[in-house]
């Protein structure tokens, strides 16, 4: 039987990199296309040297046609706004999708109004396409053609939360209080990009019910029937390449109630291979980074009645190309590691 | 008049190296002495080669004879338990102490005891050093012989917080997430500090109500006889050589108490050299890197109520030396600015 | 047929890290046995988080008779010392050696007293073990129980430059300018590789003949035959975790020799999957690191009439376990990038 | 009698910036005009949020008729291309000129072609400016209104070159290796100056006669009578914010002749406040980063007669805005070292 035909729209930037990495490595897929439109005709050997030479892919431009005729799945690993018009097109020629990009991930037009400041052109898809944790909801992935990949902040946030808030019912707000390496911002050729300006460097950006994964981590909250769905964010962008560690504060929580949900983390992760619960270490970017693994580690202040958890994942891997191809794994019915060892 | 003498107990380490920088281009004063037990009868100039070749000055081991000869006034650079011992013998000699350790920061024995892990030998003491933050408390550092200098953490949060809780009355406990970098740490070869081991890193230490500066925060808030002093602590380790960033959340806060907070934080810096509050923009660590100052910015989660501030200093300055010279200039009568800026 | 089982000594290092993370991915052999003293009974899992959780194995101390017991093959990740000791007994115990360290990359008693300071217990197995880079030897390892593995610095030089010795004759010495990053000197808690002091920072080290790796270099010039052997090295600590970057100069290389080398260095590597030689662009080390690749570069100061080469790998993987992985894969007689793409 | 009023054009570049920290302290001139065609308007204590709020300069626009009104001199730390129209101009209305860009270092018309790719407007201006490295020759310094401040590479190499081969006589070129932080390319909005591209990396750039401080440094080492002039140069691109090191390679130099111009280097800059030669170690940048200094070191491979020169400097003060201030107090009659300890 032939290998399913795979391709990536918008190759050219992080995500789309890590998932090149990944895909010409997976013994059950081929990649068959890449497209970027600013590299079209270019081999994908000299953009990325670290290819070998015998990899013979050119870039292409984005041509529905082609996509159709080459792929039985594509992943969008583009900036937002490009899935939002093509992903439905492509569906509609019975191509399976997973959206990397967070165009698929709110309900409303309202919500992309909102935060993402564009009018959604294609509303009905919302609904049609999966919101995908695989540790949460892997179950659903083997049905559908059409997965969106969470975000990088909302994987660090959820995997930690859910299990707790599936214990606990709290009745204030959780602060969440983020640090991303500067891969998580996308390949830009912008002046607070550069080097110098964020080398010996460290800032919060986007502070006070500002970042659009706010509402992407409060609908899945609110989705998965947890009854706490209020969070305070604040993103904060660190000196490194790549990584996130999210701190979270789960306040006025008895010490029973953490004893709860300590027990609930771990059984909950327990026969995971890719998520691992420490109860006697906290966990560090460094022992994740150019992996698919996320960790959490926890704490508890008794004088304070308030829950610490600590996560971190790769922000491009298991915050994006790797969970991607997890997810891409589940549609196809392959092992769900495949490729990501 | 002949210059103030002074000398620095414990000069090889990050503080001390910055001392001798501000020091040795100091108008108003001598440095007469330099200790290290290490590297006592090294030249100076060739244990840090940025300094001058015409710096004659060698390192002494720790001598109570010499130091009364050589020096007015000492600041002690060294490690949390040198002090301890050291200064109230100094003090009696009628020398001038700045302790720039933790070992005057706290109350009672208990303290000592419970959060540094040592029986504290000059509790008499505890109560004779001033605890100084120049913006806060700068008119009784005239009249005093001792001075406790802040540690870096606490500086950074108290100098955001005082003015805002002058204002308001909390009933929750306050949320504090810090980022310092690695020179914070103090010099020390342990595998965990280390070049491959926190490049590319990130990670948080000491979570719940473990670091010993939670007891010196909230001691000084209760003291300053402000409402609400419980504080949920959480330090991080930044990939960088110096600056701290702390984030603070202040929850229940309504939006009228919010523009009294804004307000009050504005009015109490609007005079300062060394503190600036931005209304219009977020603070980051390259700008204070270096300095002497701290920057102050805020936003408020009006859904959420809770008021979000964020602080950025250098440690080694604001947070420890610049700001043990800024005492420094208070207790001798000098323009506080003087070798800072 | 089961698999060959290998071990290695001295894992909790970054070399043993590297080896790890392949190996556990090999498909055609199986990790059976881990040693490091200072870790023994903890397991490895706990030790590198990285590893999924169903990694079963600890460490263990280092018994002959338990590494006879479990392994057909070892790896020595240990620094140098240690190999020299212990290789011998393991070979006469018909079990394959791959050795990591410098211990027998020299050739006589003198070279080890004047370039490692010690006596080597073992000079007869010197001449024993094969010195393999399997770009250009590579049909020699297929016979032999031992091998010596080069040092990152002459994998990163000697790569550039057999091709172009192979053409040219030149009369003056060949200066090599190296830059390597921190990873290069093992993992020691020492005040000379903390953060703080490498961060922000370049220098230079063992400048003008002094480094270890020059007479490595020197003898297998003059052992291929090759007419120049004489070098002039100067390596530098780079503020990254992992690479290498040495710059070549050949000079009194005539515009017609410039155009032979440039020819010859393409066409010796032109079927290589590891090696890379570019014609219009300079090699950089982020395109190498995190594989086993070496890209190579070259210009010509045709006024100067001097041959510049540019290379570039990852120390610890080319340069170290990868190159060791490469070599193991030949003399066990498996496809040559087995488990390294 | 009041101070001179110094102004700087282009003053929101890393060089312009480090010049307006320098001069805002300096005890002997006024600052009194900043340029910027982009930020004009603005207030200077805006974009560099270092500033005190008491400093009320706004950026102007350049204007001729603004800065005769308001300057006595006048610093370019503009990009090259800017000072060779402007300079001129102001000169002929008796406003003294220190230009930082390369617009004035080279000779001829020809020269401008070929390395900086422009036909320069004021060919008679070249041979009117001094190029003035104040350790070799300031004495010239105090008599003329125009000088063309070193480049950054150029001062890192002629000062360890200059006292050497005042010594000795070379018959072939001098290989100098340099490596450079990122600010020494200047503030650019470009995807090769971002974060993610130089963090983790290194590389090398215009290797083989192309970079345009080549022909500076060629130019003095004629012009200064040295026998020697022909350089092999390639530059590095380092991972750090600032910092020159520049490894230097005299080949066929004799025992005796070494000896000789160790002596020659140590003798030469014996006085110097801010050359410093070190005799038995080696130089790294972070001695000299934030600071106006230089440090050398070097080495000699005996058995291939090669003398190695390390040196260190910071690429934005030595090596551009300090050595232009310690050239100002120089034109200006001021002591050399005003404002830069």
């Amino acid at each position: 039987m032939p290998k399913p035909r795979v391709g990536i729209i918008g190759a050219t930037g992080y995500s789309g990199q890590e998932l090149i990495k990944i895909l010409q490595n997976h013994s059950k897929v081929s990649l068959t296309l890449v497209t970027s439109r600013a590299e079209k005709g270019q081999a994908l050997k000299d953009y990325f040297p670290f290819l070998p030479f015998r990899q013979t892919l050119l870039f292409s431009d984005v041509d529905v046609k082609e996509i159709k005729e080459k792929c039985d799945l594509v992943f969008f690993a583009t900036p937002s706004g490009t899935a939002k018009e093509l992903a439905p097109i492509l569906l509609e020629e019975n191509i399976k999708v997973i959206d990397i990009s967070g165009d698929f991930r709110l309900s409303t037009q309202e919500d992309y109004q909102e935060w993402y400041g564009y009018t959604h052109p294609s509303t009905q898809y919302l609904n049609k396409a999966l919101y995908c944790l695989p540790e949460i909801n892997r179950e659903e992935a083997q049905k559908v053609p059409f997965i969106s990949n969470p975000g990088c902040y909302p994987t660090s946030i959820l995997l930690p939360l859910i299990p707790v808030l599936k214990t606990l019912s709290l009745n204030t707000p959780i602060i969440i209080d983020s640090k991303s390496g500067v891969s998580g911002a996308g390949k830009k050729a912008h002046i607070d990009y550069t080097y110098c300006q964020l080398n010996e460097n460290f800032s919060a950006y986007k502070v006070g019910r500002k970042h659009q994964h706010i509402p992407e981590i409060e609908k899945y909250l609110k989705k998965w029937s947890l009854k706490t769905t209020h969070i305070i964010f604040t993103p904060h962008l660190l000196p490194i390449n790549r990584g996130i560690l999210s701190t979270l504060y789960l306040p006025q929580v008895s010490e029973e109630q953490y004893m709860l949900a300590q027990k609930a983390l771990l059984d909950f992760y327990q026969n995971e291979l890719f998520v691992k619960v420490f109860s006697h270490k906290l966990p560090q970017i460094k022992d994740v980074a150019y992996t698919n693994q996320c960790h959490i580690g926890f704490s508890y202040d008794k004088k304070n009645q308030t829950l610490i958890l600590i996560s971190v994942i790769d922000n491009l891997l298991k915050g994006a190309s790797g969970q991607a191809v997890q997810n891409m794994n589940l549609m196809l019915g392959f092992k769900e590691e495949e490729g990501l060892c």
